[in-house]
C-alpha cells in the first residue's frame, strides 16, 4: 500500500561543543533557548505538529541529556526519548528507530530531523514535509535539499540533475550525494546552481530503510536485528550490550551514497539555519540600533556588533566590537565573531589536555 | 629648630572608579591588590617604612572605606586612620591632619603621601624622601615632582628654572604651578625639559602649613582651628559638624600656587605609575609569551595583548585583542585597553542614569 502512518525522529545526541560555555553534556545546544523562549528542541517539535503530532515522534539522545530532553518535552511520551547506550553515528541511531518502528507499524514511514536547527518559515517548510512523507510512502528514500545561499565547507551537498528549479514541490532524482568540499569545490557547487545542501532531513518507509541497511551495512543490521521487541523487558539491556557494537558511521555514507536511487526535493528559501555558532545565534537574534544583541542586561558604550548572554550580571561594554561574550557561574568565553566557529575545536582540544570537565 | 618628628599623611578617600567593576565604594582602588599580594595602600606603607614607621603614619579616608583600611593595616594605630565626615578635596584633609599634628607635636614635620599609587624604584624614591624631609623641617614647602614619560594631560606639573638638572637631590625653587594643560600646552611642557609632573607628594612642617593656610584659606583655617583636642572625646562629633562646611578645593589650588616660595625635587625615574586605569594595571605586570595579563585561570587562543581578571572562573579567550576583562559575581567588564580611561566617567555617567548602586 502507498501510505502508511508518518513517523518522526528527532536526532538529539549531539554535543554542541561550539556553544560552550553554554552548552555543558547535560545541557547541550538542542536544549538551550539561544532565542525566544523554546529551546532548539522544542522549537523543532512545535515546528513539526501540523504532520506529526507528539505521539508519533521519538527521539534519540543520551544518558547526559536524556532527563532534560523530557522535562522540556512533556507532550513526547516518555518511553519515546530514548538514550544511546554510546555514541555511534546516525546510522546505527536511525537503524535503531526504524527497527522498533517497523515492529510496532509495518507501514511505518519516517522522518528524520536534526534536534537543533531553526526554521524561520515553517509553513513553506511543512509544504516540503508533506511531499517528502508522500514520497517516501511510495517507496523512496527522500532527502530535503536547501538551496545553498555561501559556498559552506560544513555540510554535503546534494547533486540535483543541471538546470533543477528550486522551490519545486516534486521529487527529483538525486544524481550523486556529495561529502563536505574544500572551498574551492564548493563555490563550484554554488555556482553550478544545481548542488544543494544537505542538511540531515531524510524520509523512508522503515522496512525500505532497513533493506537497505540490510544490503549496504549488514554487521549493524545483523546486530540489530538481535534485539528483542521494544515492549519487550529485556530491550533495554540487550540494547546496552549491542548498541556500542555497531559501526560508527553516518547514514549518508552508509546508505544514500550507496543506494541506487535517491529522492530529493530542492526546496527554496524556508529560513533554515543549523545554528552553527554563536555568530550565527547573534545573526539570527533582533539587535539594538548599534547592532548588539544582549540576553541580560548590558550597557554598551561606543561598542557595536557584539553578542552579549550573561543572564543575572550587569556587563559593560567599553569601546569593543564584533565580540562573543558569554558569561556562566564557572566559565566565560570571549570569542571574536569570526573566531566563533573555532570555539567547539578550542575546547575539545582544551577538555582532552586538561581532562578535568570543561564539558 | 630645624629638625622635628617626621609623620606621613596618607590620602585615602579616593574611589578609583575607573577600576569597575573590582573598585566599588567599599572597595576602592587603593585597597585592591592588583600586583603582587599587596594592596596599593599596603605597598604605600611598606614604602614609606623606612623613613616613617606606621606608628608615625596618619591616614584619611571614608566611612566606606575605613574598616578595610583598618583590616589591611593592622601595623598602623586604629586611632590614626581617620574617616572624613564629607567628600571634600585635599585642603581641608591636609589642613585636618596638620591642626591633629601640630597639637601632638608643635615641631611635627608631615608628608603627604597618595594612597594609590606604585613606586617600582623604593630605594631611589627614599633619596628623595629623606631630603624632602629635610628641607621641610628647614621651614620650606616642599613638592616631589616627576620627570615626565610623555605628554600627559591628566596630571598638573611643577614649573622649575631652565636647565634643571633632573636627579639632582636638592631643592630647587619653583617657579610655577600649572594646572592639568591641554595636549599641546603638555607636549611643550614636557619638550622644554623643566616641567616635572605633580604627583601630590608634598612636605612642610605643619606649623608652616597652617601659616599658609591661615592666609590663604581662611574660612577653612578657621573652622579647623575650632575643634578641640584629638584627644577630646567631642572630638568626633564636632568633626562631624566642622568638616562639611570647609571648602571643596585642592591643597595645590589653595596653598602651592599662591605661596610665594616652594620648593621641588626635580627627580629621576623612580618607577612612578599612579596606576590610572585598567590599562596602567596591564602595562605593569608582567604578561606571558602573547602578552596576556591573567588574573586567574585562562585559555588563549590566538588572542593577545588582553587584561584578565576574573578569579574563581576559567576564561577562554578565542581571536580577541587588547581587550580588559574584569569578572565580578555581579558585573562584567569589557573594555577595549585604549578606551580604559573612559571606565571611570562612563560608570559614573551610569550610575546616576541609574541610580541602584553599580558602586
Amino acid at each position: 500500500m502507498a501510505s502508511g502512518r508518518h513517523y518522526g525522529l528527532i536526532l538529539a545526541g549531539g554535543r554542541g561543543t561550539r556553544f560552550w560555555p553554554r552548552s555543558r553534556r547535560a545541557h547541550a545546544k538542542q536544549v538551550l533557548r539561544f532565542l525566544g523562549q523554546r529551546s532548539l528542541i522544542q522549537q523543532t517539535v512545535d515546528r513539526l505538529r501540523p504532520v506529526l503530532p507528539p505521539e508519533r515522534l521519538w527521539i534519540l539522545t543520551n544518558d547526559y541529556l536524556r532527563a532534560e530532553i523530557v522535562r522540556q518535552l512533556p507532550e513526547v511520551p516518555k518511553r519515546q526519548i530514548l538514550a544511546e547506550p554510546a555514541q555511534r553515528n546516525t546510522a546505527p541511531a536511525i537503524g535503531l528507530a526504524a527497527h522498533i518502528l517497523q515492529s510496532i507499524d509495518p507501514d511505518a514511514v519516517m522522518g528524520v530531523f536534526p534536534s537543533d536547527h531553526m526554521i524561520s518559515k515553517p509553513r513553506r517548510y511543512l509544504q516540503f514535509l508533506r511531499a517528502a512523507f508522500q514520497a517516501a510512502a511510495q517507496g523512496k528514500i527522500v532527502v530535503l535539499g536547501i538551496q545553498p545561499r555561501w559556498p559552506e565547507t560544513g555540510y554535503g551537498y546534494v547533486e540535483f540533475p543541471k538546470n533543477v528549479q528550486a522551490g519545486s514541490i516534486k521529487p527529483l532524482a538525486v544524481r550523486r550525494f556529495r561529502e563536505k568540499p574544500d572551498l574551492k569545490t564548493a563555490t563550484r557547487y554554488v555556482k553550478s546552481g544545481n548542488f544543494y545542501w544537505n542538511a540531515g532531513m531524510f524520509f523512508w518507509k522503515t522496512s525500505v530503510l532497513l533493506d537497505a541497511l540490510r544490503e549496504y551495512l549488514p554487521k549493524t543490521s545483523t546486530l540489530l536485528a538481535s534485539l528483542p521487541a521494544f515492549a519487550n523487558r529485556n530491550f533495554a539491556s540487550k540494547l546496552k550490550s549491542v548498541f556500542p557494537r555497531c559501526e560508527n558511521i553516518s547514514i549518508d555514507y552508509a546508505v544514500l551514497e550507496n543506494a541506487p536511487q535517491v529522492s530529493g526535493f530542492a526546496t527554496d528559501d524556508f529560513g533554515w539555519n543549523d545554528v552553527g555558532s554563536w555568530n550565527a545565534v547573534y545573526q539570527l537574534a533582533p539587535g539594538d540600533a548599534s547592532g548588539n544583541v544582549v540576553r541580560g542586561e548590558a550597557l554598551a558604550h561606543a561598542s557595536s556588533g557584539n553578542y552579549v548572554d550573561a543572564e543575572g550580571k550587569l556587563v559593560a561594554l567599553v569601546g569593543v566590537k564584533d565580540l562573543v561574550i558569554v558569561d556562566t557561574p564557572d566559565a566565560l568565553l570571549i570569542a571574536h565573531r569570526s573566531s566563533a566557529q573555532e570555539v567547539g575545536e578550542i575546547v575539545k582540544q582544551l577538555e582532552q589536555q586538561r581532562r578535568d570537565g570543561l564539558l
